[in-house]
């Protein structure tokens, strides 16, 4: 089998696992109180220039969740897209971790938030006590169909988020791959254009099962956020079953995805990779590939005879449109894009 | 720093810590859909000598709570001793997992729960409306006090339990500690014993941030478990943010674990130089020394200069009590132990 | 002021206040354990014709909340229209009840649900562990936009849920107005149709604070809804602070709204005196009236000249769509009406 | 039947039922906005001499447990003592509302809290993200034992728990009784002595579904209470089903049972008989009788015999302890009390 279903069927990186072995030496206080965790705040400080308070999880689910539960009270809601993994596959995490808070939809096209659908779907709320009140916008980098919001972008979202009080959330799963297709700094995408909270994105490009949820006390928001919000993380975590016991692996494996330079290695080379698919999908493609992510209409009949052939990836949408995802992860075999390539040419 | 303040303070053993780069070998499905996971079941039912289905989790906490919210509603109860992890330790999870169900806790010796108590206890709900009903019941093996429950004891429990139309938990934190100190079959003291579900214990015995929750559908409380149960367990874990993306990283540890022996040689150990710290505390024993926790008498002088002296370690209950806990990890050193043991003896 | 803005600014009808009174004579078992309570049952079996399982609560919104939670587990989601009271109006409250289920929004004209619109929003749901399923439909019976759904339509979407595994709730705001409207049986629209569970409707109609919510164990779902749910409802009333003290003035009052026939009475003349309204209105209506409430375009300059004329109404949907809506209550006065219809025929 | 088993089987008092049809006069805004709430503040201000905000929902139990929400997150504890009506008679209601917070219990005589046993369980409670911490104490007015606390006590116990952070809740659920026991102001036991929120407990005393919950902004309290708890309330609320929709009826009942002074005429009256049935029980009385409930040692064949003969009533506690408990409603005849007295006499 080919393997193009998704970045989350890829191995750990090198680094990463190199990390684990280092850290496998002695004793070590547990639940953080160790000395990886101990450098992750001011890691992560230095990569987004900036103060940060971060946490680690083990999945970028429980990243979202967590970060959405310090947001927005159980009883008002959370915008996001139609199309958004927090909406579409968490299986209610989010109202899990939130306590009944709901999630309130937006369209759009690739998956992506406009200001304009934000600024739309906002005006459906009343301030009154019968109705939930918009708390917190959640967003995509990059988005669930592969499109990615610039700078530009994501500051013209927090700001209208800020003004009605809410505050923003990225839920950073191919953040890396993002940074590297806007060839921008971190810090760009993030806190600089108002982001308050972001899942960093660790799994998906190379690490094991180590997520790192980063708060930017000085976003634009700081007016707005509650500013008890990081002290209480500790709490929601904990009670979340997600503060590991031992510790150390965890941080570990975030200090070498980002220390290492690996964050940016692997995601420049599956988004290479995927620019390569996209030349040979050609016209068919239903999206310019911006990441690692390409979406392609090849009609049912084609999907069908590609998944005979050993290529793994997803009909995307409804069966009947014919359309397919195929993903990059940091270590797909050159031969395996080859023969994608080839075969998409070839039809 | 000589470490005594508990086994998670322990590193990765090499079986489980070789298995990881083992299965870090090209692509794999995610969410348990790898062949790592696929094996679980099958390894653990041949362990135990029974039918199971078993999940894996990143932390003892998160494998009580899931397991206690199959077996007890919103509107219910858990019984357990007063000083459990579960009421003690884990900050509302079990609350939390519920949806808010109650532990009505018991009083006893060593942290243990006796068949009377139990009784006694049971004895105050009545079965109306108006008041939360017991469902499940909660031991941990070994204590949190360091004490063992044979099997005849689990069974006792078990029989009251499932009389009642309670289910049996078993947080099996120090479990290999206890089958290794009881000299029987795992089996022995969990499903021929009534246990329902146990949550395994693999991390303080050598793993890294694996723990796996095992379902027993033959032990005697068939006829009162919730069908649906272990069916719902799926939803649960996913909800709770617990079902890792790369599956094949958890699943390959609580495997290595089992298959490679390394859960006894790890437990004998720990069990074997805990003995030796016993023999050295003498009559300042609180309780015999059944597994690898120890609890001595020491009085507050002696733990400030122990403390300063560099031994890392709890003084456990009220300070004024002066009473330590020294757990043994399966990595202690040897030189460890023998400055400890030369410490107490000294004193 | 002359009041149009919802059946709820009215008062409590003749029949239900004298119920109060009559009640209040001497002690009585509380808790529903009084001879009004024993008697819920049986009266309301007569009235739909078929076995029923009744229970009292003190808000429509808790009826509906209650009545969602029994039909879907936390990590599941209940399908609605999306301008339906439950999503709208009631504040996350199902999403309390439930413990976090989600709800997933249709929609259609009228604020009614159809077959297609449900068959098309079913179809976004897969199978697996990702994604919540749906367990539950809920429609509004006369919908938030005044349409009310055939017995044929009810049972052609009971049809599709049931075979899907879910169970079809009603939220029976304006029922009475309903079944008058259709001259149908109470019968027709619920439980022969397919409803498993029925929030009645009765404070807007002449009650004071008595709803009831009606279960349908012989309705068409029997084999898909959960076994266990009447019998939870006992327990999540009580725990949701809804099992109130002094029973029998929950009981009476529903007892004398159907026994009397002032459900009848009621809304016969609140739809009749709608339609006064609608022959003033014309042309001008967006939608037939079909029981007491009115939708009318007036366009923005007008809304503002009538609200200030000492007409108590709601613009609807957006401010710049120049809409109201007008809800006649079963004692709005004669000479209200009757200027309301001045007022629109000299517009 | 002679009806002694609670003060809730008690009919409605004539002012309060007066008070429904006083207020059953036309249209008014639904939720609250109506004139009989918007006085609600006022009068309860004037009752207490004090600031005060308040809130009525529809059961003793709802008023608790929204209280307790507002003063404890999820993942703390609120400490209570074990026979509290909040730990035992309410099946998690508090647990429902708070999101899952712990009752923490206390042990004590009579089911009073003392100042030492409350210190004693802090101690308890460790600083650290592991353990859930200490946010509410709430106590009961008069006891589940029918003992009261004076001014003096409660303030003890104000300031142990402001002195933790914590705030004090107290269930009202016999408040007038205790304030004409102890000849006091109502604000003597509340806000004066450090009470931040009252469950007013109306519904016992004469009223029928109405209860009032009231927040002391000016109480000792003020610098450690949640600064928005008070707004939130409003949210809870709604979201719980209790905001009630035509609210007039439910402030219409406090506010009659407090201006016509109906509230001290019932206490008294109920205080009164109870202490001639606590004469009559003579040195049998398991405590002094302070309010309207007598507790008397009968013996297990005494009680059968009683209750026989057609008396009404609860052996209370474990049943061979042969103890009784006999509550005097306001409305309980004097035949009847004379009754009890002679047999009791008789025995």
């Amino acid at each position: 089998m080919r393997y193009f279903k998704s970045d989350n069927t890829a191995a750990v990186c090198p680094p990463v696992l190199a990390a684990l072995s280092a850290a496998n030496d002695g004793a070590s206080l547990p639940y953080g109180a160790d000395s990886w965790s101990a450098r992750l705040d001011a890691v992560l400080a230095e990569f987004f220039g900036t103060r940060v308070k971060a946490f680690t999880v083990v999945s970028g689910t429980a990243a979202n969740s967590l970060a959405l539960a310090t947001m927005c009270p159980p009883w008002d809601t959370v915008l996001t897209h139609r199309e958004s993994h927090i909406e579409h596959d968490e299986c209610g995490t989010p109202e899990f971790f939130t306590g009944g808070a709901k999630l309130s939809l937006i369209e759009g096209e690739q998956a992506k938030v406009s200001v304009a659908a934000f600024g739309e779907r906002l005006a459906w709320f009343e301030d009154h006590v019968h109705g939930v009140q918009p708390k917190a916008l959640s967003i995509t980098q990059a988005t669930e169909r592969g499109a990615i919001y610039t700078s530009a972008e994501v500051l013209a979202l927090a700001e209208l988020a800020h003004a009605r009080g809410m505050a923003l959330h990225m839920d950073g799963a191919r953040f890396a791959n993002a940074v590297v297709a806007l060839d921008c700094h971190p810090g760009d995408i993030t806190w600089r254009a108002g982001v308050d909270v972001l899942s960093l994105g660790v799994i998906k490009n190379g690490g094991m099962n180590a997520e790192a949820l980063v708060f930017f006390p000085d976003s634009a928001a700081a007016a707005t956020f509650p500013t008890d919000a990081v002290s209480q993380f500790e709490y929601r975590r904990k009670r979340g079953g997600h503060l590991v016991c031992k510790g150390r692996y965890m941080a570990a494996q975030v200090l070498a995805y980002i220390e290492s330079g690996v964050w940016r290695r692997n995601a420049e080379r599956a988004n290479r990779l995927a620019q390569r698919i996209g030349v040979a999908a050609g016209t068919r493609l239903t999206a310019p590939v911006a990441t690692n992510q390409v979406f392609v209409k090849l009609g049912v009949a084609q999907i069908a005879a590609m998944l005979d052939a050993g290529f793994a990836f997803y009909p995307w949408g409804p069966a009947s449109a014919g359309e397919a995802r195929f993903v990059v992860s940091w270590d797909t075999a050159d031969a395996d894009v080859d023969a994608l390539c080839a075969a998409l040419a070839g039809n």
